[in-house]
């Protein structure tokens, strides 16, 4: 199938749909309007038929959106029509809670090896999943068909580990480290860098407050 | 002090600024040009320095940023220059990461609080918070000046605990569930929705090989 290309920003949206609508197929709706749509998600409807519109648009006139449907079309456009192989790197307690989230094998993310250096860890299981150390990583690498590494370790660590890894075939990094990672270009790494997160937290309060202070309270809600 | 509106875009960049100003400043650097800077993050000179004016420009011609300096002023525009009691609601494997992490503390967020609903974990030490049991929340967060509630835990209890401390006096929340919350207006809230980053992990090695495969390898690197 030919697609064309999609701004980054409205990529960034579709998760966000994916979400919204993986709730309204639980709750057992079949088909749902822009309008209704724009209501729960908080953005407005035309921003809603401008996004889907980019893939073809699959409202139709008078009866909205078939739920179910857009659901497996974005999925498609997100990937998660196959199936991932992901390793942890870092038995942590952020090594765990990946391992532990039930929804990322729904979503096509198996986790299926959890690597430490920490030989007390050794063999402990996480869920169904025993850790292992990560001397025996090149080896589990090249007998397993590893596609994601999710980095769970120090800063200091992350950086070696990502070349071993990438050097070993995994073509995706999913890091947590507290750092950038320069890779080669074929690598995708998409970083979460929970204190960038905590600073954006911090700045909107101080300039939440700033604002409330200068202008006079005549906002109505 | 009067501030001129900085745009999002530049707000999302300043943490990453701190971030490699900090390692500079750890590494003993005490000045740096833009161009310097410039090739340890991956960005434009010119986006540096178009950045940078926007706070009065702290760099002086022929001299460069004054490392300390900057990190100061940036981390005073992120609210880095005060401190923050935090409480971590939900402490599960997430929540105890969060618990851990010893950087927050240095950047003036001080977890001083940990609540479960399991009374398995009542009383169970993270660092060296217990853990206490949701029940005693309201009476802790009139006893205790709290500004962040970190949420982690499953996303069917989130909204009734982001309500439960936000009608308590609360006014900022860390969302790590998979949710959006809808909060009275003069709520902050920052959500970290890792579904959403692995979703746009697997969207690009899809886009990534979907598009090595349409171009011939020509591009040298």
């Amino acid at each position: 199938m030919e697609r064309k290309t999609i701004s980054r920003a409205v990529i960034k949206r579709l998760p966000r749909y994916y979400r919204y609508l993986g709730d309204l197929l639980e709750s057992g709706v079949e088909r749902i309007s822009s309008n209704e749509l724009s209501d729960k998600m908080q953005v407005t409807a035309s921003q809603i038929r401008q996004d889907l519109n980019n893939f073809g648009g699959f409202g139709q006139q008078g009866y909205g959106y078939n739920v179910q449907h857009l659901h497996t079309e974005i999925g498609k456009i997100l990937g998660l029509d196959r199936t991932y192989n992901m390793i942890i790197l870092g038995a942590g307690n952020l090594g765990q809670a990946l391992a532990n989230y039930s929804k990322f094998a729904r979503w096509g993310f198996k986790v299926i090896g959890i690597f430490d250096v920490d030989p007390e860890l050794d063999g402990t299981m996480v869920r169904d999943i025993p850790i292992r150390m990560v001397s025996e990583l090149p080896r589990y690498l090249k007998e397993n068909d590893v596609q994601i590494a999710a980095l769970t370790l120090p800063r200091n660590q992350a950086k070696a580990m990502a070349e071993l890894v990438t050097a070993n075939g995994v073509k995706a990094i999913w890091n947590f480290a507290h750092t950038d990672l320069k890779l080669p270009e074929d690598v995708i790494v998409e970083s979460v860098h929970l204190s960038d997160s905590l600073m954006q937290l911090s700045y909107n309060m101080s300039n939440y407050k700033d604002k409330t202070q200068k202008k006079s309270r005549t906002k109505e809600k």
